[in-house]
């Protein structure tokens, strides 16, 4: 089968790797010429945006799916048309890729969100209490286009494009969950995993699973789960990302339409990886499973500041030297600060050996520039 | 790093599939256009017996190694006259690729091997006892080139080319040991997988792993392995296929100078594969560890008699349905009878569990053509 990916960075990269198992042909589209994907596919140099470029790239395909979320809605809503099957469907990707759309998903399906007032320059009054966070409502991306606005005081810094603004959640962990749908509606849902944020790049850190969760949040998560499957009417691979708050209840702060980097731990601690799962919903597959082995968890490798150029993993040979670690570069070969170049995941029998593991993991090993 | 590699098989493809972890651009050098990594690597379609084309296909390459050992061995010693590295080396290459001088590495290394003797034009007397398995001297794969003399009778199918004449032992287990080297001398075995032949097409058919055996067998194993590493004098990966007697005395049958078949469901089974551990020799880097978490088992999926043509994969989707079941088909569009065309890795909780999937998988899936 000939299968399509807009965009060609680690993700496509990671799915394509995984797809090596069976016998399909890869083809990716991206504005790089250095892409992670393009020495290891049928290659297209181009601007996923552009509506003619998406059109031309798709048409010939059997399917078209996606590794970025900010690519052109309505190219993909014309290449359904002419009977091209994309995965996950144009309707859904034109949702998330839009905050507001994305937030009145939530509302409309009684999927519990942070409330929001939407600021679209249809009236200059803000009702919300501080503190609260400004999405924007297109192009944000890796923790970029989203703030918090704590007072009056910072009016001054709130963005003019259009937002959606939500109350600020007293956070007590960050948990992502992966589901994944196909075209027969048969469903699976990876174990969730726990996320440790970078507070200076906003990446993620590490990555945990399983997380040890009370009964009532398990129980909120999987009417989470249930109520988006229910109404996403697209067959796709989704990462939702979750909130729970100090007083024990869990809140949707978005949804990726797409492979996910909170369930990269996914390639070695569950039974099948996300990239498996993913390519199972683009070719319609019985659904794989999805249990957790043992505790697993990961951690990215981002550019370290101050250097820019041909990339250099200063203390890679002594992780490698580890058992039960795995690390996976992206073939990115020029670093810069904060850019995401790989990451490595860890194995572990208890959460205590799996966090003195990727502590010491990421002691080691720095992201520098020849 | 550029890797180039003889070969652009299905071994060469799983290796490059878990390459793709790391940041290395990968060569291959095949004839058949159409061979599983015409499309993920930088393909040069040409003959790796040809002194010129491996000689010009090596050339500009960082390391050159192989994923079979029927190459030009005069073209890999000329490359590392010049410079480049060889994995393994052209010396133990063609020491393997012909079985007289394998048989004699054996005996002179003190290698339990089966008694021979040289069938090679010099004498026409031949003095080993009925029942002898005749091995020819060069060009035997996949169990071609190999045939048992039961008797006087049988000697009028003597095959009259170079050969190898050697004891036939009374088999109670085929067994297989992969073992790995690297440049620094650090070596790491994987667990010994026992496999189970199909005796009409003579392809491994299933292999399992772990194999409860005494402790003198282990014992003897561990011999042959310290023997084999100390002796080989080069970088490598070598899959040792042994018998083990009804007398409970284990035999060197033949060594492949490179990954195996009987270390493919290191892919799930292990803590790292075949296929990482041969990355790492490549590359000279510290070597993975080989600990097996759970029972495995593997079953090729063989082309049908009866079938030529455009592959199907008849009942592939109930077995997608089985947990803990992995599918690895090779890329390879053309079906027919006896070609190796993909394998399943299964893995389980006991040996019982693990051959009852086995057969089940095996019952449930054939390779026809459309």
């Amino acid at each position: 089968m000939k299968i399509g990916i807009l965009g060609g960075g680690q993700l496509g990269r990671m799915l394509i790797q995984e797809a090596l198992k069976y016998d399909d042909e890869f083809y990716t589209l991206d504005p790089a010429a250095d892409a992670p994907c393009h020495n290891i596919s049928h290659f297209t140099q181009g601007n996923f945006n552009d509506f003619e470029t998406v059109l031309d790239f798709g048409k010939d395909k059997d399917v078209v799916t996606i590794e970025i979320e900010h690519v052109n809605a309505e190219a993909l809503e014309e290449l359904e048309s002419q009977g091209i099957k994309v995965v996950p469907n144009a309707a859904i990707i034109k949702t998330i890729q839009q905050k507001i759309l994305q937030k009145e998903f939530y509302k409309a399906h009684d999927i519990p969100s942070p409330d929001f007032e939407i600021m679209d320059g249809s009236s200059d009054e803000i009702k919300i209490d501080f503190p609260f966070v400004q999405k924007l409502n297109t192009g944000g991306y890796d923790g970029k286009g989203v703030q918090i606005i704590r007072s009056a005081e910072d009016l001054k810094n709130l963005w003019t494009q259009d937002s959606v603004l939500e109350n600020l959640v007293d956070i007590d962990k960050e948990l992502s969950v992966i589901v994944a749908i196909n075209e027969n509606g048969e469903t699976k849902t990876f174990p969730v995993t726990e996320m440790v944020a970078d507070p200076k790049l906003n990446l993620l850190d590490f990555n945990i699973c399983p997380v040890h969760l009370s009964e009532d949040v398990d129980q909120q998560i999987k009417s989470i789960t249930d109520k988006f499957l229910a109404a996403v009417n697209s067959p796709g691979l989704f990462a939702i990302e979750l909130f729970l708050d100090k007083e024990g209840k869990v809140w949707v702060n978005e949804t990726a339409p797409r492979l996910h980097n909170s369930g990269h731990q996914s390639q070695e601690g569950n039974a099948n990886s996300q990239f498996e799962q993913m390519y199972r919903v683009v070719k319609n597959l019985p659904l794989a499973d999805t249990d957790a082995f043992t505790f697993s968890g990961m951690l990215n490798l981002v550019g370290a500041e101050g250097f820019s150029g041909k990339v250099v993993y200063e203390g890679m040979e002594d992780v490698l030297k580890l058992p039960k670690t795995y690390v996976h570069l992206y073939g990115k070969t020029q670093t810069k600060p904060g850019r995401k170049m790989g990451h490595v995941n860890v194995l572990a029998d208890s959460k205590e050996e799996l966090m003195e593991k990727l502590v010491k993991v990421k002691a080691m090993v720095r992201v520098i520039a020849e």
